[in-house]
């Protein structure tokens, strides 16, 4: 029987699934970062190499020639040559056919059989698709942190941080996400240096801007789950409304009256990982889209492995799509309970 | 006669001046950026240096004994030893006790002989400040492009790249901004490839976002000027007003009702240079706080000069306070007729 290999490459983690050409999902593993752009050429290699490996040991075969080996990335390529993951990845025993198409493809079509509709990713950026024939016809956003991606997880984490730095600087109102804020740096002042001012300023915003520009920017964004956190804080309930406006608004230019179909949310912003359901932006944003139907789904594993077995003539039906999503999410289990330090 | 070194440290550029202690400028010399932090700390000697030296040359004596040698810099000393200040410039024959103070505070002391009022500086940066006794008594803004500056140089110069990058996208409207970014980044498309589309979206958008993203994001700073160009586009004049606001805010911040005194303003973004007038934020500005008195000035070189000789015992009252400027405007204005290559 015919094998695929599907990679899932995203800047947090990388995933790669096994499948038999008729459907089955027989193996899966789990890397670091497979962004050529965050985790270095050699670092994404790594990970494609590492979570493939992983997948075959899951499957329990030895080296495999597969029909087709896609990967599922940012930028579908971002100048990462082919040739260099085929080298990669035979030198451990997987060989095929190396194909890539785009990450954001994958991530629709792990959340639905139709061929046809939209998809809505906010995580470090915010980027929204109309896909037809699994094509993307339209993309809006994902122009990344300094200039674009309103409503993904930096823009929510910088408008916390700077929410706080008002706040202590006296330009703001006054806000829960301070002490959130302080308390995730460890940065909270006890009574005794809590009255301690510099030129009329609170010591504690010194030490604050010290530590948020040691960092680089982009990590902004781990400041994003406060958001969530901070009850009925206005400050905060402003945040996650404005981030699910700006989210509605990047769909909103991607949506054409001729094309229908589901739609698709992906990324941290819009799943709550620990809650295993929508997050407050996801909900705000299901509640001004009126879209009660739309699709969460974890990531683009399930899609690239449809991407792939469409490359070997298989036809993805609903049913197929079904089994596949079961075979996935049952092999990601068994290898969240057995593999230890491997990263999600 | 006793004599005073005032060095007025900026980001972009430095100036020095030598006064005698009874209040006459005689010397006057610029170099490049004086910042720590952004020339690093030997940039930042050098141009110290540099600016002394070309002070002395202009005053046409020899090495010279100061009673004291005042730096005006951001954040007073910024982890610079004096020491290290005091050897390199004995160095080149300017010996004398060297001491920091804020370059916020010069730049108010070179818009009044008051030693009350308020200062508003807005260039890359943008901060406030309410002044007592030639002290600092309360500072707001000054937190950095990342978490605070709104009104900044370079919260507008993003404000301009943002909105062309969402115009491009079909998020935002359409601005003239966007011509006047993409000619001054040489990335105009001729009719050939206006048509160019890559998944829905402009060819040109991709290369727009490549070259920005290439530069350090505080340069973005440099698009600013952009919103002053063009003309009665809407989305131009929402950030000019904006950013008027929000530095009204900040200079709202400062304010107490027991404290009078004149208004300075200071910075790039305040300072027409080009046509010698108010920008256009520092007349929305204006008209938002009915301040038609408000002081312009164009650094803290005359300032630098008053605390210096403060120092040492002078008493500035405004009939030396206006010497001072017009000798340091002469000085200036002999130092830019002859020196080719300095910057200013």
């Amino acid at each position: 029987m015919q094998k695929i290999l599907a990679i899932d490459a995203g800047g947090t983690s990388t995933r790669a699934v096994i499948a038999t050409a008729d459907g089955h999902g027989v193996g899966f593993g789990t890397a670091g970062s497979g962004n050529p752009i965050s985790a270095g050429l050699d670092g994404a290699l790594d990970s494609f190499a590492t979570a493939a490996e992983r997948a075959q040991a899951s499957y329990g075969q030895g080296p495999q020639e597969f029909s087709c080996i896609l990967i599922a990335m940012a930028g579908k390529s971002a100048g990462v040559s082919l040739d260099l993951i085929s080298a990669r990845l035979s030198g451990l025993g997987a060989r095929g056919p190396v194909e890539t198409d785009s990450d954001l493809l994958a991530m629709f079509c792990s959340g639905t059989a139709s061929p046809n509709g939209y998809a809505l990713v906010a995580g470090t950026g915010a980027v929204a698709a109309r896909v037809r024939n699994r094509r993307l016809e339209r993309v809006c956003g994902g122009t990344g942190w300094l200039l674009g991606d309103d409503g993904s997880g930096f823009w929510i984490g910088q408008r916390v941080a700077r929410a706080v730095v008002a706040a202590l600087d006296g330009l703001g109102p006054q806000t829960a996400l301070t002490g959130l804020l302080l308390q995730s740096l460890a940065l909270e002042c006890g009574p005794e240096n809590a009255g301690e001012h510099i030129e009329g300023r609170p010591e504690v915003l010194l030490r604050l801007l010290e530590t948020l520009y040691a960092l680089r920017p982009v990590e902004l964004s781990r400041f994003a789950p406060l958001a969530f956190q901070a009850g009925d804080d206005a400050v905060a309930r402003a945040i996650v409304s404005d981030a699910a406006s700006a989210l509605v608004d990047t769909l909103a230019t991607v949506r054409t009256t001729d094309a229908a179909g589901p739609l698709v949310l992906g990324g941290s912003v819009l799943n709550d990982g620990l809650l295993g359901a929508d997050s407050p932006v996801a909900a705000t944003l299901r509640g001004q889209l009126h879209a009660d139907d739309a699709v969460c789904v974890q990531d683009g594993a399930v899609g690239a492995t449809v991407l792939a077995l469409l490359r070997v003539g298989t036809e993805v039906d609903p049913r197929l799509f079904e089994r596949i999503g079961r075979d996935v999410a049952r092999l990601r289990g068994n290898a969240e309970a057995t593999t230890t330090g491997a990263t999600r």
